[in-house]
């Protein structure tokens, strides 16, 4: 960063490496709550979820431009949280806020950040997966919706199960696994699971013209998962775990050959499908039993 | 740009040349009304007001991002309108729309653009202005002021003043005029007049630890400005010109033993004022007969 925050525009030093931006928005009612979040994670989430995305191509975070529409009613305070967490984790993933703009809104607050990186080695992109290669996800899965459940329908469990609550609260972005994925050119394609897995999996499976089958038995469910869905009394523990969205795990594909670690920089590394050819943007889940699950009103079931 | 919309990021390609990048949110209601506006418009210039400031750095415009918080009742037309609108300048200007993000707000329409462009020399800053150096200005003043007020409180003389209502609702960055000021070195400091010719001539004397004198008589007022001033029977026409805003007419400093060409990329450019010792950002308006303008309840007076 030549010159930050102050000018008509920051000024950033010239690269060697292709640059990668991002943007994304999060309106109160929709993406966030001020009765259920902090300011401070709502201003952490609202950088976390654009450093997921430069994760997922497998870039190094540089400079974040933050536009907040506030309310004329909206607290100091809360405008201070705000600010304050974004700060935090823009130091913590050795990201600059060079700029922004403030405004009025009389309706919700509107809070966006566009965020570059740069891309050290080739970038990471959706459409690489080939058949055969091998789908992998970092982490665990699903902890973000039962966490967003418990907030909304039983906040009297949310003491118990913090660490779901944090999961959804105050996601923790993938970078560095992005950067050993790419540095170590073990992915042929990758995205960061924001929409839910299979979606996401469709996504790359539709950008690669591949199809992907999804082995129910091997989802990384955590010990954290299973106690909340408990807790919550889930019959359905499958759709918060393939569709629930926002768990901000790296989701990729590699080459069958390709050695890839059980964890990369500390985050476990799971095997969980397989790319085939066929319809392309296809996604199976399989039970253990070889048998294909489907998503009907009432969640995921056998076919 | 290597690869556009479509995947978790846009990738763009390395750049020699430093990068300038800024951001900038229009909110309905406060920057914008469809009752005012046709959406073309709105999303033309939701990225002008953007090029604008890359304008104002002497930088190239090279790729933006567009975040749309939209009403669930708002027209698909509408939505078509700012987006065919903003693509429209984009390609103008040599921009590419990269990526963005849509979402909901029951609130007002908030739009933000950021956008970056490269610095293919010295990118021109706030603080270079020097004691000595004359300060110039582009184009004519006070033209988007009175083409609100039209709109605002006298429809029905907007079709005979078409021009500076369209010099509101449909301004024009001046991109070329940046380039040719850095490419010729010509300029020591420069700013966009956003804000009003005085709020933003502070903003370089304070920068550059300057005061400046500008000299009324010499403060670019075109035909249609006048035409527009007679026609709302205006009795102080100083504050629309000087402190209306919106103008996006580029003012800049340069030494005095600079050669500034009467025009520059086809843009008339006028000598106002000076920089001198002194106070600090202070910034005094000076009539013709010598004395010295102040801003009062009533506008603009003599001490």
């Amino acid at each position: 960063v030549i010159l930050g925050i102050g000018d008509d525009a920051a000024v950033l030093a010239p690269s060697a490496h292709p640059i990668v931006v991002t943007c994304d928005t999060m309106v109160e009612g929709t993406h966030f709550r001020f009765d259920l979040s902090p300011p401070r994670l709502i201003g952490r989430k609202t950088l976390a979820v654009n450093l997921s995305d430069v994760a997922a191509m497998g870039a190094r975070p540089r400079a974040a431009l933050l536009m907040m529409s506030l309310r004329s009613d909206l607290e100091r305070a809360s405008f201070d949280g705000i600010a304050q967490g974004l700060l935090e984790i823009a130091y913590e993933y050795d990201a600059a806020l060079v700029g922004g703009d403030t405004t009025r809104t009389a309706g919700p607050v509107v809070l966006s950040v566009s965020l570059d990186g740069e891309a050290m080695s080739e970038p990471l992109l959706r459409s690489g997966a080939r058949p055969g290669d091998r789908v992998y996800v970092t982490g665990a899965l699903g902890e973000s919706a039962l966490g967003l459940r418990i907030l909304l329908d039983r906040p009297e469990l949310a003491p118990a199960h913090s660490e779901v609550v944090a999961r959804h609260l105050d996601p923790t972005p993938r970078v560095a696994v992005g950067l050993a994925l790419t540095e170590g050119r073990l992915a042929s394609a990758c995205i960061d699971v924001s929409d839910g897995l299979v979606q996401d999996a469709g996504h790359i499976a539709r950008r690669s013209g591949v199809s992907m089958r999804l082995e129910l038995d091997r989802l990384p469910r955590s010990a954290a998962f299973r106690a909340a869905a408990g807790a919550l009394g889930l019959s359905d523990w499958l759709t918060p775990l393939v569709a629930g969205g926002e768990d901000y795990e790296l989701l990729f594909t590699a080459p069958a050959d390709r050695r890839v670690p059980e964890s990369l920089a500390g985050v476990p590394v799971t095997k969980i499908g397989e790319c085939h050819e066929g319809l392309s943007g296809e996604v199976t889940l399989v039970a253990s039993d070889g048998s294909e699950l489907a998503l009907t009103r009432k969640g995921w079931e056998h076919f």
